[in-house]
């Protein structure tokens, strides 16, 4: 049994996290932390946990010491330290926020302004899209879980961009998430009331997830590749629904794309091309750590339509570190994650 | 008062538009018919308006005979025949499906599947998005009522068309809707458990709505206009939100487009340009005949974004009914729709 | 036109207030206030507004001098010494907070912790309950609007109580309610994540409007009448259903009660006794002043259930103050009232 | 491993059985069956099972003959018939459908129309509520799982009952239940846009479940226990809450009360009485085995108040069935049960 632990257990990543490394049968959670709820008990902050678990909110130190696998559930600009220690002390890190997943220190201030930390740190971690990174990861002391927006449209274009198919300078991304993308904190857009029976776009064309789309897409297709983003919030508790278009250079068939999807994507536990005339939703990956992809044309056919749907909260947060902690451990990538998507 | 009278009221936009229509102050509903509810008070099929009418549902001839002005709410292929007769007895008829929406009879048996039935009547028939053609609409017999996603598309992107702006053959129009947009007809796709907590996309590039933007386009831009459209099911009753993607042949600021758009839309009641800054939202136009419109570039300022809402059933069907009924009785555009959003 | 003013225009029953008087066509809204929103216009603080009105937030003294009708919208506390200002300069008010709707200073105190601010105030104020105070509230300078829970059970029993017909010692009121009603301030159990897909009751056996509640009925019956009350959070927007539980004195049957409460209502604008066999659906009286109630046995006979259903903002709230508000006037009841539920 | 089927399997109580018992450990599905998609994949009925299972929806006999343990998810009237097949066959059955919950026979026709198909079959057959009946369940060759009603309720009122503790002729069950009870069948009462943001309840005082649960709870009691039982329809997808309305017989305090709870069920995985001051929530137990209790008095402490939550889907059905599956297999209860809720 490995030991594992959290810090920022309280937040809606964190507490994702912990309810599925508590059903993991190679894993001990064996500490947690929360700046918020210190000392609390975590079922008397989430009552699910009730009779399920007697973890108490400790000090972050204390799961760093306690662990082997530290997952760092926090807000960006303090995961970099925390893994500074972890690696001093010869622990694998996976942080879920955004300080490792930029490789350009130059973007990463340019859209969170601020520089790099731990500057000397960047080099042991590695951006923890296994489906891309695959068992590299596992030589790596850091994992950069990535973002959610960013791994349903880095699965959805992989296949196109490694086969060097598509026009790399049009791409637009429409993206549509579930409301617990935006955490636990209070405000306006998420109260009920507000949120409830509405849909509407934000961070229109410059979100932070941005750039993290255009260097993974970029490092796959090997050229660079410019994307337009929208993200829209839409009134459900979770799920990412992403659509894109782009033009494929060749004339390629739909059918032969979907065939190389497919290739691309057979061995993976995870990410499933659906047959043609079939269209993904979001409720058939709910709760899972799952990609469903589905291909489609315009009728003039000089457009590709790509749809991907994740839980933005599995594939898109916990679930794919799970996915990561396990490459690392070892462990077969779908242990603790084969879980089947709740029909409602 | 003028006597209005509406054939299918009893499915979601005739329901609406009776609805409507009972608060109006210069009209009067004389007859609704029903083939399925023959007979049937209108409050036993909804209970809204117990005590709130009388009115039965009757034969469609009893309509046509007793209305000055005839709105048919039903699916193509049934209006032109009861246009027909309207207009054989000196009445004006507002046409709520597509049958009088497409100019091109081609493309209407290319995307319908059928031929026009009364071709001699369509010449006495315009396309009525008065926003676009103006008081023309009340030189014709027959008003072909706009569908819900072209409305939204062709209002958030006139301005740009009207003054030759953009590259006409690269828009992407990425389309959400409410669920009433579906109908009363049960489905699982709007069976409550299978629609709630989930988000998809449907009829993909294909979608016969796509001819009519199309036309309606290539009128506006008096050049061919190609769009790739993608409507979504939202998990919410009313609003249909459109984020289209178009590309500016100049380098336009978008401060010189926004002026272009305010300037467009000044004299319009019902079409609101938000502030720079701001994102339209589904929230603020339901339950009302407007459409909010905001613009934004995406970072690299090599796209440009346009929002648009509308409520699917009130501007994109009912309430733009009867902003047609009003110019053809010579009414103020706005009687019977002062609608002010409510905030819940 | 009448000159009417709003103070705490901003939260929820207020901004619905605004929005319904603003399509009122005898008053004009003169004046408005918010502590929060000093100086900004509305349109700016709820994007609905945009185009409609131009008015500013205001300082409430402002309110007081431009207006004839002041309506406080306003947590219980601060209502008593606005209306003393209001009163001395001979405006009415109507106050839909909890300030005037006791009675008993004593139970005043004991549920909500404070003696009357302004003692000598209250013989000048009266419940407005229009379906059972009646034209007696055109007499009175203060108005006490009911509370939204205390609205839905009294409208539901009265017809029993003031015909002596029930066991006044064994009421059991189990009501549910839309989440506006906990208004705009921001709160975990409001919080979208949190509150959707969810449902729970809250203050169980000791929420505040039980002592209004069991007052209202002591005074229906001319005896003192006891009532357990547990009120549950729905996660919608709008609407109270209460299901009421009680025990017919002698054995009347369902018919003959459904006749006196047809008798009771049969000249009210706004309560609907449904026919025998239907059942009360929050959605019939969304966003209108309605109360529909329906009558049912349990299969023993020993039981009369009542299911009575509001919109909690406006028969429950703004609705009733401004039904209020015509009474005092003058006016016909339903003026600006006129408002048919949508179906969707 | 044992072998165990579904007949009924493309139903929502069928779906989720298959989904809860595919991740059991100690139980291969063997064999499932469904009258409206015979010869289809389940994955091809509901996408979520694409690349998780293979099953194929066979003829009910396969499903007798290849499995050890056989699982009926139909309506009532159709499970006696297979329950002697398989009986015949040495099988055990578990019934979901309401077939063998009634012990009295004249109860079953009064409420159900239908006297027993196979009364031999009969005394064969217990009421799988483990923690009523316990290990006796292992005894028995068919088992009548619960009605989910029925769980929220009894497992509510079984301390006070089993004690002697109340009245037993004046107990009010208000429940309210998740829109996935009334199945995967058509309805306009479950199209989305007329079951969302509406409430309502539904047959109020005469619902079926009336007689399972006034039979439970007089064998709890050992007398005969009289409820008014009223359902309503909660727009979310799972989950029942019960708020039960009683009378203790003697002065108890609630905490006296809630000790008694606490005792009762300590040794129960599946049933959790939290600490007084909280109060039960559809979320804290959803896609979860587990019912959460809450106490409360009404401010006169005259009334007790007790809310009891479950799973619709799992403690009152799916997640039900397995539990006695796993007693009749003398399995640990709490086999592939092991199910936390998610907190969003």
């Amino acid at each position: 049994m490995f030991k594992v632990g959290i810090i920022g257990a309280t937040g809606y990543v964190g507490v994702e996290l912990l309810r599925l490394l508590l059903n993991h049968d190679d894993v001990i959670v064996t500490a947690i932390s929360s700046s918020t709820f210190k000392d609390e008990e975590i079922s008397s902050v989430y009552r699910s946990f009730f009779n399920k678990t007697t973890l108490v909110c400790e000090d972050k130190s204390e799961v760093i010491n306690k662990c082997d696998v530290i997952f760092t559930a926090l807000p960006h600009g303090l995961s970099e330290e925390i893994a500074a220690e972890a690696i001093s002390k010869n622990k694998k890190v996976i942080a879920l926020g955004a300080d490792f997943r930029l490789n350009s220190e130059e973007s990463y201030e340019e859209w969170y302004g601020k520089k790099f930390a731990c500057k000397s740190l960047h080099p042991q971690s590695i951006y923890g899209l296994p489906e891309f990174n695959g068992s590299k990861i596992k030589e790596y002391n850091i994992v950069a879980n990535p973002g959610c927006y960013p791994t349903s449209i880095s699965l959805g274009l992989m296949p196109l961009l490694k086969n060097n198919l598509i026009n790399t300078t049009n791409i637009i991304c429409d993206s549509k998430s579930g409301i617990t993308g935006a955490g636990r904190g209070l405000s306006l857009k998420t109260h009920f009331a507000e949120a409830n029976e509405n849909f509407t776009a934000y961070g229109i064309g410059s979100h932070r997830h941005t750039p993290e789309i255009e260097e993974t897409l970029s490092y796959m297709a090997n050229e660079c590749v410019e994307v337009t983003f929208t993200p829209h919030l839409l009134p459900i508790n979770r799920g990412i629904l992403s659509t894109i278009y782009c033009e494929t250079k060749d004339n390629l068939t739909l059918e032969k794309i979907h065939e190389i999807y497919t290739k691309q994507y057979e061995n993976e536990e995870f990410v499933h091309v659906l047959p043609l005339g079939n269209t993904a939703e979001i409720k058939h990956v709910k709760y899972t750590n799952n990609c469903h992809i589905s291909l489609h044309q315009n009728y003039r056919k000089d457009k590709l339509i790509i749809v991907s749907v994740i839980d933005n909260m599995v594939k898109g947060a916990a679930g794919q570190a799970i996915q990561n902690m396990n490459i690392i451990l070892g462990l077969p990538q779908n242990t603790g994650l084969k879980l089947i998507a709740p029909s409602f």
